[in-house]
């Protein structure tokens, strides 16, 4: 099991989150996991919340939907578009969270080749504010990229085994 | 015809744009302005420069692309897809010059009615860095910006006669 450190940056003042994290697998198995529906269930968010991609259509203006549930029945949806899809290198989309709708980020992610089956991943969000980032930031969200990156680590291991 | 000014905020430190304008128009003039292609053609850019849409399928998911020409046939092509279009109200849609692949902005244009024929548009731009919107600020987008708002009152006038 990997024990890759996350770094998660968000600079007071700006509207911005970048999160990097090397994942021991090939860019092209990160980016099934970051494209295939059935895969994207299985990793992102945190363990504590039931995850359900209702649509994850990953191309150019392709959308995607998931609703995660907490163990009161509580939902959280997200949703948005593919701005582009660069296969094993890069996604641009937007990204909206049903309880602060029309504060829509865009992310971007990368992954960098490093070679002997590792990949960078780099991902850069921005909020249309500071305070819609500081809400982002301050809502606990660095469980769900810390345990959603260690469920990554778990299943690159079983698609690459 | 109208003379109303336009406001282009640009604050320094940050990736924003921010764009004010009233228009003398109600709400769903400017939004068919904004969102039916040949109308888009007609007013979207400088005066100086030729416009082509060659795509512009204004809802959830759907793509654009435009080509501006100048006199000497250089061609400056942009696109993006988008996120949600609220029929008199909001348009959030990905922005991208050809010139700076990667390099993607989101916009928020929202069409505040004023009554009596009037509608406050506000244009929210976010680049994915301060230096990219710096670029962009500095590119002599105001002319254009401009020039397109005089030709946007130009066409409603002529929609509403």
């Amino acid at each position: 099991m990997s024990t890759n450190p996350t770094t998660i940056t968000t600079e007071p003042g700006t509207p911005f989150i970048d999160i990097e994290r090397v994942v021991d697998a090939a860019p092209a198995t990160v980016f099934r996991a970051y494209t295939e529906p059935d895969l994207v269930e299985q990793w992102l968010g945190p363990r504590s919340l039931s995850m359900k991609v209702e649509e994850f259509d990953a191309r150019q203006g392709g959308s995607y939907r998931y609703v995660n549930t907490d163990d009161e029945g509580n939902t959280y949806g997200f949703r948005g578009v593919f701005h582009s899809v660069d296969k094993d290198e890069r996604i641009i989309q937007t990204f909206e969270f049903d309880g602060a709708p029309g504060l829509v980020a865009i992310e971007t992610a990368t992954f960098e080749d490093l070679g002997d089956g590792r990949t960078r991943v780099r991902a850069h969000s921005v909020f249309p504010s500071v305070e819609a980032r500081d809400g982002m930031a301050e809502s606990g969200m660095e469980v769900g990229v810390n345990e959603g990156y260690e469920r990554l680590d778990e299943l690159v291991a079983k698609l690459d085994a």
